[in-house]
């Protein structure tokens, strides 16, 4: 079973793909799509789904694991994220794949079993699970490890998790 | 000269397509696209998609003016039209347009000359630009007509508009 973990975003979207074999997660993949705030909106869009296209096309993943957003107050900031996490599910819906989502908090809870805890602790368990040599970078692409890792650990319960 | 306009949304996206020729506005069609909260979001997302590319490929249009997203409150509605918003800016730079967008206020104040006026007052002058017998229903594809006006209206200063 191949996950493809995605933590979103407009600016820098985290990829990662892990095959996952009982309790065994071999890392296949990641890193990142990145856009410029001096390209229009739509240009950025259209390059963040086209490489999704891609990257799904490549790695022929099983299902797709993606985080929730999650804004407090810029709702400026959180209308445009939110553009490119449609596009995001979009690519991955027309690639005919099933959608799982995760707050940040249950990526945390999961990976460390700690909601507290750094984003440093995380990348350091994320390092150990998947037997890295070092820390993935940069953090979007290690957040992006981290989603398809707590996807690949909810495996028996993950209707709970599918997208509505 | 060709334009759709849109209204984005989620659970209904307005579109109204016109020709223009100087200051003659005719209107060639102008609808809703609805999904259903009970269909989960990439499916949503999907209908949208594909409807917005049939109703490009059906009309041709040369130009899109979309309606910037407005809220001062509920972040989770704002990122949940963000993503709908984003895939409709997708079908439109996917198709090959150029895409322009107006502030709810912009729209209101180019139409009746009046930022405050009602939903009511618009549909009319709406009805009264177009020659339409009646006021254009439901509220949404309304709407969606007088984006398209404004877009119609603003031709000469269009630069100003387009999407970032």
């Amino acid at each position: 079973m191949r996950i493809l973990g995605i933590d979103p975003g407009l600016a820098i979207v985290g990829f990662a793909l892990i095959d996952v074999e009982g309790n065994n997660y071999k890392p296949v993949d990641y890193g990142i799509i990145e856009t410029y705030s001096t390209e229009d909106l739509p240009t950025r869009l259209s390059k963040i789904y086209n490489s999704m296209i891609t990257i799904i096309d490549i790695y022929k993943p099983d299902e797709v694991a993606i985080e929730e957003l999650f804004f407090n107050k810029n709702v400026k900031t959180a209308i445009e994220v939110g553009h490119a996490r449609g596009v995001e599910v979009l690519a991955c819906k027309n690639a005919g794949l099933e959608i799982y989502e995760y707050t940040p908090l249950q990526v945390k809870q999961s990976i460390t079993g700690y909601g507290r805890a750094t984003k440093k602790q995380m990348q350091e368990t994320v390092k150990n699970l998947l037997n890295l040599k070092d820390i993935p970078k940069p953090d979007d692409a290690a957040d992006a490890l981290a989603i398809s890792i707590i996807h690949a650990s909810s495996l028996r319960f993950k209707d709970m998790y599918k997208m509505r």
